[in-house]
């Protein structure tokens, strides 16, 4: 017997074939009922007839209970009414474990509280929406990669364990290493892509970072995955526009491979499919103009908070680039803007549809000296960036990059209002498990 | 000016362009001199004249000094005898960071020391050997995801914060989370990945994985990346097949694109180019008798020391892979063999030339009263495992899979000695920094 995924139904119509999962829903009506089973590839609606089954085959198929695992034989029809276009036509079923009537699968169609979902997050991944979630998530990733892979990036994985901080120590998780040594969990694998630029001249590292952040918003998770690409011999320019075309090539694979995931969520697709290059840009002076006169309380020298993000983006379609943002609210590594040095080379992207921030990034100083005056302004500690120093020693180069966050990128292409849907097991202020 | 990349010079031949770059290297003699450039994608020799240069631009070229970063404009000429199969006739050049002969770069041609090379990883990863590694890295990494994203499997991200271990809890790291919660970061996502497998059917987990083990050891790392494929309705087989089939796609695929790469480092290419399936199995039991013709300690119901498993692949001119393993050496999770209980259905797969193994895997246990058993027999905390138990209550099925070391598997494909030269910035018990 040829055992196939649902997902391969459409090359088997006509066929008697084998598809194994779990019960997805059950109808029936007198002498014929419609399983429907899911394999993980798909759903597949099955119809059961009595007088084919027998008499207690038949019984024990239709009080069959939900999540119970099964594999059945029969043959596959087109049927446009069913929810994946075919239907398979069942001759024969082997139930492998029965969950018993007594402790029901407890996710049941109902509506069940969030701390409840995200206890039972080992089965709640099993549900069309959380699926369709997960699917994209991965569309997202491949995306992303492809993407740097196809434009002569070479991957470069960042360390997790760093002895120092990036931007403070205040939200850097401890660890206890060896000997009473403590190291902390990266929060970005910015600094080390510097010197790996500089060995392979485009690079991105790829992976979870940390941040110990006590805030309990639909923004925030501990534990993140983040892509960040490095380029030497770059400007700011380079990043706005490499920026933009990922964020085009992401979007574009989503609408091509995951069509039937975007319509479980209810997505409106005309908002994807208007993000295309160019997008808008503008300068930080620009957007606080802008801000003051829709009556925001911003004033220039200050960050934008979410409402500001949200007024700024809902002029536009697609997303938005500010650039060259007052120093003092942006980190120590930034090249400042070579006519106004009060000014960083830093751009940061605003998703549309008030999804906030997604990317942010810029050009890095390639100075000694400059680079060196900063980190004591910023009261660092000089030997710990001896090493990130010597990329300046060495053949430094003008050199620029940005980081882009997987889940607020995934939350906005889904449009979902919350980040912790988009991973398969988030980390929260109080939420370490499953 | 058209600015391109070393590794695009072949499609430039004739043409006048720009590179960026470092100075890798550099001969003179008289009037005459040959930079060789880095640019990251390659090695580019140029040939820089007095009479074209004029004096005092050929002098500043002929003393510049190794790892300043300049940029170059003239013409391509293939010539065969060049690193790169092209050579550059400098019209013109602008440095833009001249190294200091008083502080020049430290790594020269001359032998340094591993910790020295080590301190000054930042750097060290510009050069040849190195370089090549890390590209062989980004090859294999790039063909493990590609083969299980053809085939079917789906991406999902296992956590890094856990809260309980997957085999005791003497080799993991501790972090402090928040209000004096303490959490672990991971060494598998297996049990993570059968949760997602009930969901997707097939997936596979890619990140990095920890181990707090005090050894001082070429084959060990604190931090390193592992892939993890995990499969529903799956056998011990079933691994053993596809385990077989990723290993030979990822060899082919750098055989394929990283020849000039494998050449830097002087590997054997016959060596890799006998991977080729069908890979030799043999049980437990039958390595067991060998071990012991060839005058290995080992008793039955032993695990395999480096020693052993170096004594069986040397047979083998591709991976061995060796099965069913006495219960006591393996983890809780095993499923057991039905003829012979007392045997584990789990597969290790020993990379050939010694270089151990690189693969462990098998068929977990889909019953719940057997598991739960197991937890106990193992003195498991039952709490901690309730959601995994889930797994079991709910549509159970039978599943399997495995996890594959990626340093280790880099290691064996380059033929080199050490596992810390595979990856960007190795951590190891004395070894937190860069």
């Amino acid at each position: 017997m040829n055992r196939i995924t649902i997902s391969q139904a459409a090359a088997h119509t006509g066929e008697t074939v084998e598809i194994a999962g779990w019960l997805y829903n059950l109808r029936s009506s007198g002498k014929i009922c419609f399983p429907q089973v899911r394999d993980g590839s798909g759903i597949m609606q099955c119809v059961a007839v009595k007088a084919v089954l027998g008499d207690e085959a038949f019984e024990k198929l239709k009080r069959l209970t939900q999540e119970s695992s099964l594999v059945l034989r029969g043959k596959l029809r087109a049927e446009q009414r069913a929810p994946g276009g075919f239907e398979m036509d069942v001759d024969a079923f082997d139930i492998l474990q029965r969950v018993p009537e007594e402790t029901p699968y407890p996710i049941t169609p109902k509506e069940h509280g969030p701390d409840f979902l995200l206890d039972h997050r080992h089965l709640w991944i099993r549900s069309r929406r959380q699926h369709a979630i997960l699917k994209i998530r991965h569309e997202v990733v491949k995306a992303v990669r492809d993407y740097f892979d196809s434009h002569g990036f070479t991957l470069c994985d960042t360390p997790i364990f760093t002895p120092a901080a990036c931007e403070g120590t205040t939200t850097l998780f401890e660890v206890d290493y060896f000997e009473d040594e403590k190291v902390y969990l990266t929060q970005s694998g910015q600094l080390y892509n510097e010197a790996t630029a500089a060995a392979f001249g485009k690079v991105y590292t790829f992976g979870p970072t940390f941040r110990a952040e006590k805030s309990k918003t639909r923004r925030h998770l501990t534990e993140f995955w983040m892509v960040e690409p490095e380029m030497a011999y770059a400007t700011l320019e380079d990043v706005k526009n490499v920026a933009e075309e990922m964020i085009c090539f992401v979007v574009s694979r989503v609408l091509e491979n995951r069509r039937a995931e975007l319509a479980i969520l209810e997505r409106d697709l005309t908002r994807l499919e208007s993000v295309k290059a160019p997008f808008p840009r503008m300068s930080y002076d620009q957007a606080v103009e802008i801000l003051k006169k829709k009556g925001s309380p911003i004033e220039w020298g200050g960050d934008f908070g979410g409402t500001d993000e949200t007024l700024l983006s809902e002029e536009f379609d697609r997303p938005l680039m500010v650039d060259r943002f007052p120093m003092q609210i942006k980190a120590f590594y930034f090249e400042p803007d070579a006519q106004r040095p009060e000014l960083a080379l830093g751009v940061d992207l605003l998703a549309p549809e008030g999804y906030g921030e997604i990317v942010g990034g810029g050009q890095r100083i390639h100075d000694y000296n400059l680079l060196l005056q900063r980190i004591k302004e910023h009261h660092l500690p000089q030997q710990a960036f001896e090493w990130y120093l010597d990329l300046r020693r060495y053949g430094s180069v003008p050199h620029a990059g940005f980081g882009m966050g997987i889940e607020r990128c995934v939350t906005w292409i889904c449009g979902i209002d919350h980040l912790r849907e988009t991973i398969p097991f988030p980390r929260m202020l109080y939420r370490t498990k499953p």
